[in-house]
């Protein structure tokens, strides 16, 4: 069998992930690797805990990636937190709120659903009313919903929660490094991130931080692995173990901390590729990050609107790096996405269920997120709507992306 | 606050794991990305599927990566086979057979665990006769045991568990690619391998594959994620579902087939990591490869023998990958590795539990395995012993090694 040499396309990619990756961190990961226990590694891994801190902003000692995609992260969240029959309540407004359900029933928890219609979010008041009423000893619930373009307000939320001792779990996932997520401002007791989003890192790890709240229960938890625990930590297991091992944040915190406790292999590249996804983040600053968002954001719904197109979605709600547009009455949704990736190398999303067909989304996220991708991705799609004959503005939607990056006024000029 | 550029050392890595990382698999991560469901992209799983399967030697339909380390594998086949109170018979040698214990246990397995001596494996009688005692519906055993450099002979006992109808489910992380794993012709119903050892690809997915009996197990604990399932697959959903979502194999099955449901977002460079490794692999061939392991492990027996140390554990059972080195008396084990590593740049490894600091462990796999590297770890093994005051015989080592490096008859010549 012969196999021919790697060869992919380029594209343009304005999904809500996995988002292009910056050149600089495609580098990162051709560097040569160490071992797991050189110190030339660990210093490396104390570096990137204190990178995600700055990131988090939070002061919460734990901050790590898993090793494996966004949702192994979440997983790990709620198997470390979760014991079986703990009552946890759920918000739903997408599809990540259902798998955050799901994974709850999965570890045995007692799951209370609140449910809004997609492409809407909650009142604060309204989730504090259900927390009153269910009594739960977790809430979980997803800050930017990819699925509809939301995002949750939780500042109200947190306090609420922190008032009853109930831990606030977020799965923050395509909101971090893309606007502004204030962990211990808005009393987030854990919180997981992705990297295939804002970060432009590649998929394959999650990082998550969590504070003293957290890692009390998983303490209350602990169980050293069989093979490398002392005499004296077999007698000490804790009978309401995590009931994975790969994801027990308690283990992991051994093999992050001093103690160094072998517990996976860490995955070598993948952290040179966070370290340099996170260097680049902080280099360009928090405020800036998210400002640069925000900014193309409205010139890329200044084209939609140009155009003649709908955004979808609860305005107030809506999610700075992921813009939903309604799709034209008798418009085929798959069939331009296909003719935009085919004819112009341009990648957009569908989304999930109910919403199939419906709605297509555009991400604009971390290094995906420039002018050029913008004004790329507004005159494919109006070249391919002209071709299947959908009746749109023709040569508005750049012109309205080109007003906005050329205001004097705004902070990034056309030359940034 | 502002960080320096990635700047890591260059190491000769002769551990267990993480091994040297191919050039061409460190330049193929620098690919930049595509999206999850880009054709492009899609073909690329579907090769991968397919170089899979020569590399397990098997027609199984089921043949890919997992997102996550080594034990992530381990886990998802564990998980995904074991429903609660099955019985499971897992034969111990070493620290990864503690490994496979715990898990099952998490998993709500009972486990019946029958031990041997670490640095010696079991008489498959011997199993044989466990099996008939505790009749289990699964067997979980190691192949290769880093922690011991021992590898267990597997065939009869996998005819052995299909004539009883028992799942045989092996973790062969440290052997495949660098030894034979022939998973159809010796009945291995599941079977997960690691990157970061023989494959010479980063840590951070872990391949495996597994049969229609596996298949079947999975088929009876089907349950599809909430918020992407149609109302029909709601409603038949299994009560033993698999506790993990992240690690459902039915689940991964949907998203690597035809259907190509979303489950996480498939970590791109990684997969091109894998691709590249698996090509470079077939290029080489299975054979010639496990030839070439066997070969460089013959030179650096010869080399650790002419210095005057003793190897650890039972002969017949050597690990081709892993040799394993008694650490002379008086002499303080982790000192030797640090002016190894410090000052030679070269990391060998060190054990665990009742081998820390009794015994050196030296790799010699995938890339690592290459005769500049086993001169290089007998050179600078035999000059810090020296250094340490330890008597070895001067100047023996490497000319052993150069020995079997210039005899004639060998099939890879000093050239090669």
């Amino acid at each position: 069998m012969t196999y021919r040499d790697l060869n992919t396309p380029i594209r343009t990619i304005m999904t809500p992930g996995p988002a292009e990756v910056d050149p600089r961190v495609l580098r990162a990961m051709a560097t040569p690797v160490v071992g797991q226990f050189d110190p030339a590694f660990t210093d490396i891994m104390n570096e990137v805990m204190e990178m995600l801190r700055a990131l988090f902003q939070t002061k919460n000692k734990w901050a790590f990636p898993v090793d494996g995609t966004s949702r192994s992260g979440i997983e790990a969240m709620l198997a470390s937190v979760i014991r079986p029959g703990d009552r946890v309540l759920v918000p739903v407004y997408g599809r990540f709120g259902h798998l955050l359900m799901e994974i709850c029933e999965r570890y045995g928890a007692e799951v209370e659903a609140v449910y809004t219609e997609w492409g809407t979010v909650f009142e604060p008041a309204e989730i504090i009313r259900k927390i009153e009423e269910t009594k739960p000893s977790i809430v979980a619930m997803v800050h930017a919903e990819t699925s509809t373009g939301c995002m949750q307000t939780l500042k109200k939320i947190g306090h609420a929660c922190r008032e009853r001792d109930i831990l606030f779990i977020v799965d923050a996932v395509a909101s971090v490094g893309g606007t502004e997520v204030r962990v211990d401002e808005w009393c987030i007791d854990g919180v997981i991130a992705g990297t295939q989003k804002c970060l432009s890192v590649p998929s394959g790890m999650a990082p998550l931080t969590y504070n003293d709240r957290v890692e009390k229960r998983i303490a209350s938890r602990k169980k050293t692995e069989r093979g490398i625990a002392t005499e004296e930590e077999l007698k000490q297991q804790s009978d309401i173990f995590i009931r994975s091992n790969y994801f027990d944040l308690g283990m992991l915190q051994d093999y992050w901390g001093p103690r160094r406790l072998n517990h996976h292999t860490e995955a070598t590249s993948m952290l040179y590729a966070l370290r340099e996804g996170l260097r680049i983040l902080l280099e360009e600053g928090l405020e800036e990050r998210f400002e640069r968002h925000a900014f193309h954001e409205k010139a890329l719904i200044a084209g939609i609107k140009g155009m003649g197109l709908e955004l979808f979605g609860q305005k107030e709600a809506k999610l700075p790096t992921v813009t939903c547009i309604k799709v034209p009455e008798g418009v085929e949704a798959d069939s331009v996405r296909s003719m935009l990736l085919e004819g112009f190398g341009i990648e957009i999303a569908s989304s999930f269920g109910p919403l199939h067909g419906k709605i297509w989304r555009i991400g604009t996220m971390g290094y995906s997120c420039r002018r050029e991708n913008v004004l790329a991705v507004l005159g494919a799609l109006e070249a391919v709507l002209i071709r299947q004959g959908v009746p749109v503005n023709r040569g508005e939607a750049v012109q309205a992306a080109l007003d906005c990056y050329m205001k004097p006024a705004v902070k990034a000029p056309i030359e940034a």
